[in-house]
């Protein structure tokens, strides 16, 4: 059954931390490079009476019946009451996440703004936009009571905790943990705010008085609630990570440490500041609300966005700004063909970053096999970068997962930077990747085989003997192999273009008309593809895999993001190709082929693994590049989505991969979903 | 039932890491500032024909038939072979732990050495006593075999690796992680020793080639044995940990930074030095040969010193030198209580730690009751050091664990004072201390109470309406509380003596008398409450806890160590409380009273809660102060100590609390053990 009570992580920018909530019955807590969702117990509530009412993000509490509690302070027998799902009331917004119940409300603020160009010192308000640090507002309502009440917040699992009272005095409250995280709290309306360390929140209450227990685990905050009051909290949940922290081939250090010189300055400039992030947040809701997207989209987009912040890095390696994106849970920097994906979202809010990881790769992430100049699948993994012209990923001899991506990343190189400089208009950077440009037009020629026909035949010599995979690595060969595969000739197809756009603007003509022929061939041999009869491409371009994909369309998208619209339209040159994607979806978007009986995405017909990311992407090219108007399967689909994430996948915020709606890991996080935000584009 | 294939940790020198490794059907690996035994599968082994034969330190081992293996490169079906108990021969003693099994013999040593005074210059080896490494040596011999195998090592869960041979070219072989551990190797009669990194060892060998996946969590290395041959690979594992490592009240960072660069310098120093770290390692095994232990003694010895330098911090703040031992598992920092049963150990190796803690106390870690001076608990937790004179761990209004150790630490201060005194004749320390020595006097005094009769009667005020405890904090009363505690009394007997000794050294010969004069009130009123009918000391000197404890005697080891031993000689001015311990003794170390049903030592009647380290002193105690002599009873109990390690705890190395001769916990490690070197003492 789907639930309200998910987990969702939210996180500064660039930071590679968040702060986990809303997963009921686990904890969750303040993720710092970490690979998974940690488990530490949140206690959000107050004690009236003799109760604890208390939100049940903590472990068991949601079974939990505790019998063998002490008496409190008064000699009461001490109650639990971890409120049900039926008496949270979650607004789950694009920068706020808000919890209500009982006499208390816990509201989250995530991050999203726009980050102009850091890289060129052209950002004015570098300093804010990337404080390591998130606030929280949390308001217990006594109004109506007829006795003082006790709130509290509190974090288990809380190593080498410091209380800020006791480094920068009195009028500081707040705890931090050796491990990089912590918070601080001030109040309004509340009474006697006091730091405590105890074993939970359990033990606090049936002592005498509360402890500073430093070995234990939970550290927190203690109010009082007089009675006919109300107390409001306000919380800054931070992290701070300071000298070098990658290493291999760059040493990086965050860019923050340049401007905030530990943790409690950190904790200190968000609660200074905190009006003004709750006013980002506001803001970003009004933001949604403006969208018009249904309630399910807007929920979809934003737990996606949410997701993707916690991966971010804005580094510094000596004079250099180094944005890199971890891959989630798999913590890869700077995946190449995840890149691709978050393209539009960055490109939204800081398409800087894009141009930074390219020529990121041009420099140390390039290489050259027998073809000619390409790019590798990652920068490194786990915060240590590969050699140069390696990825920790890609291995020789194999013919599925950790396989090379030569050709793929290659078109992913191409398009990413055709949208980036059609977005931001910056011809001068295209010009000096000039060379790179014509060695990958070069490359994409040289993987097209003895006979050129567009569709990519040639296997990368750093396979030795194994074969050429794609994104899906993980898929079966509908989409895993990339040798002629239908998925990556429309990727093909559409980097000829954005090559031929690219060169337009630099009046390299000779080249523009190489590339603008190669996507006309392209074309062609695509289209000697189609079933007309069946109404359908077969996924492999090579006579046998006849089974249908949905990622046929996914390179379409980038003509309208790089100035081509017109080369998509189906009025336009490459009409015929569009009519027959347009007709192919119409074919298999049906049950038993590529939608699921919950009526989701299925992205091949012959395999149950789909990707959010990617069946967000196509939605968005089904509705808004083919103009296909199918709103009862989207509703659908939409449904479907959410409830794989709020009931297969209850645990995993932003999850990609996902079985058939489910999946069997507990923890994960991932970058991708972003895609989502192109249902926002006009 | 026992087992031969129990977990131990191989440690250097100061810097909070060792190696684990022994343990059965589980890994093992390393650790770095770990408060758990981490779990890294070891691959230690080789491929013969189509068998992969390996020692079991790898999850799943035992049971594991895995009949899912693809085919090997040559087509063959691979097989796995893990050796069984009976198959591994083991070899384990004071600073090696060999292996044998099949073709391979694999023998790890651990850091045992002197250190003279660091921090005052005297150590000329400094550097090679205190790198951060320790050396393995991994023969495979296959002279009677008749065609090349395959030997491997391989260590799961490594995070963030790179390889020696890229950063440094390829005369180095070895693997390093992120996480500031790794391994360098050197071959002797082996070919094509290489890197790799895959999954696990077997997906090694279903591969057509090796690769270096560097995502994939093993890093290992490969070489080849000829037909007629043997290899021999000496391995060293090393850590390093830059920069600032401690937070709170004092920031340090290890010594070893100061004279070693990086992890790969750490391993190349290891690998040159190898020769001599083995010929130290031959030492001491020599002398652990002539110590004349029984065999199972000899094996409760290796296993404590092995326990005790993986707790080890040698660190530098500022110019200063500081010598911390964490509490194990549970990372206090110089916890006291501990320190006190370390000594014994450290005055034989390292004396000058103990002053260094000492002196620590008295700077930052000493406080002032209603009473006087005393010593916090211990100095943190956690790599955070607590603000000035507070502990991680005492907090008011108890009675139990957790509450103030006022009393136990002002004696433990005394006493750890006279005996590196003692042992080092460092009489100007005493002099610079002077005024400490007089200050505990007073507050040792005050603490007896308005009736001086020598037994402790005045609970801290910090207690604050709670009790005093002693450090057997988990025990029940008859060893849980200070006040008119008979193993509290005892102490306090030996640290008036320890006073009065000092002070003579001082030539303070008021504060000598007042010493020891407190110090003969203090044994006659014990005296007064041994029953002499019953012929046994009761726990508590109230009146009512008559129960029955073997620490009660712990307090007379301190004057031989002191300089004091006629003091607790039969015949001497104390005999009278000497005879009685010794007729204490004598009937309560019987089964029902203070030996459990196994014959192994029952510290009080009343508690299941028996304490190895403290087991381990009352030991020596029994046979070397009070000169019992009780073959059987001490042969059985140390056959039960050790039944109860390598069964009831065998994944717990050095671990001291044990219930009934079990634990639930898994992965403990604890340093409190090496009491036991005391056996060793003439």
């Amino acid at each position: 059954m789907s639930t309200d009570l998910f987990q969702a992580i939210h996180s500064p920018i660039g930071a590679n931390a968040g702060f986990a909530l809303g997963l009921a019955g686990l904890g969750g807590g303040f993720c710092l490079q970490s690979d998974r969702i940690p488990g530490q117990d949140i206690f959000i509530g107050y004690k009236e009476e003799n109760t604890l009412y208390m939100l049940p993000f903590y472990e068991k509490s949601i079974s939990s019946e505790k019998d063998t509690f002490a008496k409190d302070e008064n000699g009461s027998s001490l109650q639990e009451h971890a409120f049900t799902e039926a008496e949270v009331s979650r607004s789950f917004g694009l920068a706020t996440d808000t919890f209500q119940a009982g006499r208390l409300s816990f509201s989250l603020m995530n991050r999203v703004t726009e980050l102009s160009d850091v890289e060129r010192g052209e950002e004015p308000d570098v300093k804010a936009k990337i404080l390591p640090a998130i606030v929280a507002r949390f308001c217990v309502d006594n109004r109506d009571g007829r006795q003082d009440i006790q709130g509290f917040f509190g974090v288990g699992n809380m190593k080498g905790k410091q209380f800020l009272s006791q480094i920068y005095g009195e009028d500081r409250c707040g705890v931090i943990s050796k491990d990089g995280y912590g918070f601080g709290a001030v109040a309004e309306g509340a009474a006697e705010l006091q730091e405590i360390a105890d074993f939970d929140m359990f033990h606090v209450f049936e002592r005498k008085q509360p402890v500073r227990l430093m070995l234990a685990s939970m550290g927190g905050i203690l109010f009082r609630v007089p009675a006919g009051g109300r107390a409001e909290i306000d919380l800054a949940l931070g992290w701070y990570l300071g000298g070098t922290v990658t290493q291999g081939l760059h040493s990086c250090h965050y860019l923050y440490t340049e401007y905030y010189e530990d943790l409690p300055h950190v904790l200190a400039a968000a609660l200074a500041d905190r009006e003004s992030l709750f006013k980002e947040a506001e803001e970003n809701e009004h933001y949604l609300e403006g969208t018009g997207l249904s309630s399910v989209r807007k929920k979809l987009l934003c737990q996606s966005v949410k997701s993707y912040y916690i991966s971010s890095m804005l580094m510094k390696e000596g004079e250099k700004i180094r944005w890199i994106v971890n891959e989630g849970t798999f913590l890869m920097m700077n995946t190449f063909d995840l890149l691709i994906d978050h393209l539009f979202f960055e490109c939204r809010y800081h398409p800087w970053t894009v141009r930074n990881a390219l020529d990121f790769f041009v420099e140390s992430y390039s290489y050259k096999d027998q073809c000619g100049i390409s790019f590798t699948h990652d920068m490194g993994s786990h915060y240590v970068f590969t050699p140069e012209g390696h990825s920790s990923y890609e291995i020789p001899h194999l013919t599925d997962c950790f396989s090379y991506m030569t050709q793929e990343q290659l078109c992913n190189w191409i398009l990413a930077a055709a949208v980036y400089a059609h977005r931001t208009g910056d011809t001068a950077w295209l010009l000096s990747r000039k060379e790179t440009l014509t060695e990958c037009l070069h490359s994409m020629k040289n993987r097209d085989g003895q006979i050129p026909d567009g569709i990519m035949d040639v296997d990368s010599s750093r396979c030795d003997g194994g074969s050429e995979i794609t994104t899906y690595d993980s898929l079966d060969v509908s989409l895993g192999q990339a040798r002629r595969n239908s998925y990556i000739a429309g990727k093909c197809f559409a980097s000829y273009l954005a090559l031929g756009s690219m060169f337009e603007k630099l009046s390299m003509e000779k080249y523009r008309e190489m590339a603008d022929s190669a996507a006309d061939i392209c074309e062609e041999n695509m289209l000697a593809y189609y079933d007309s009869e069946k109404k359908r491409f077969p996924a492999l371009f090579d006579g046998e895999g006849t089974m249908a994909i949905v990622p046929i369309i996914e390179g379409i998208i980038y003509p309208v993001f790089s100035g081509r619209p017109e080369a998509v339209s189906e009025d336009g040159k490459y009409g015929r190709l569009i009519r027959a994607l347009k007709e192919h979806i119409q074919t298999v978007l049906v049950p038993g082929i590529c939608l699921f009986e919950d009526g989701g995405f299925k992205l091949s017909e012959t395999s149950d693994n789909s990707w959010i990311s990617k069946i967000f992407l196509c939605q968005y090219i089904i509705e808004k590049v083919l103009h296909m108007n199918m709103p009862e399967i989207m509703d659908r689909a939409d449904a479907a989505h959410w409830s794989w994430w709020t009931e297969g996948c209850v645990s995993d915020p932003g999850i990609d991969q996902i079985f058939a709606g489910k999946q069997t890991e507990r923890g994960f996080h991932y970058p991708r979903c972003v895609t989502s935000i192109l249902w926002t584009e006009e």
